[in-house]
């Protein structure tokens, strides 16, 4: 993973000590019926999901707000290392054609630390005035709850 | 391959049945030295060139033009299918760091046809305001002058 000066400006990232192993924490990333629990924070809620988990495979997680309204997620995997990394972005909805606005790369890492994992979730975006805008959507709040769920999920596996 | 409505606005295609095996032209697309020899329609030349050939890997051309002017292009593999296929793209410049500006994903096909090859270069961008700049700087004229030197390289193969 590179973390140069000339992408800090653009990351948003998420680290957390979670109570879980590293395989678990995949798990709950990468199996639709187990990222529809935990993946949008509450009163938000993934009504969907598809996850072709492959370098050039595409996902679709479709996002339902508190008014009912729709939001569709499209992506790609770009890395896959199970259990211990993930990288997609929504600069494709397949492989290979380019979205309308590539947006943001995720690049996760699940690291086995104290008896837990390690677990990493960096947003790179393509602009500095992306990430401000990603930032200012609530990333931290917004992913921070995701995270809880997820702990809580992957604790059960 | 994707070709829906979606991305032909968005595509710019080079299509040609080439005297050489698919396993020799995918060589002159991967191997630094025989890229150095077509890549550039003359009086451009290649003055260095460095293939990470897989998915995730890295690609560097410096191109140099009449007046001495270089203009070195990174980009990052997304998909090798060794003498079959070949995707790369401009918006990361190493895995995963993003571009200044995602511009197009090319995808290249080798089908053998006719003793030959179906050589298939597919630049597909991501607006088609950037496809239309792109025809503008001289596509068809560029490419098609590369792929000559291409098709006389690769028969010496």
């Amino acid at each position: 993973m590179t973390d140069t000066a000339d992408t800090a400006e653009r990351d948003l990232v998420l680290t957390r000590l979670i109570a879980a192993s590293p395989a678990a924490l995949y798990r709950c990333w990468t199996e639709p019926e187990l990222m529809k629990q935990w993946f949008t924070p509450a009163p938000w809620t993934t009504i969907h999901a598809e996850t072709d988990v492959r370098p050039g495979g595409a996902s679709l997680v479709v996002m339902r707000g508190p008014d009912g309204t729709e939001f569709p997620n499209r992506g790609v995997y770009l890395e896959v290392v199970p259990n211990a990394r993930l990288v997609f972005t929504d600069a494709y909805v397949s492989a290979w054609e380019p979205s309308q606005k590539p947006f943001m790369t995720v690049i996760l890492t699940f690291e086995p630390e104290d008896g837990g994992t390690r677990y990493t979730a960096r947003a790179r975006h393509w602009t500095a005035t992306d990430r401000e805008a990603h930032e200012g959507m609530g990333f931290h709040e917004g992913w921070g709850k995701a995270a809880d769920q997820l702990a809580a999920l992957a604790a059960t596996l």
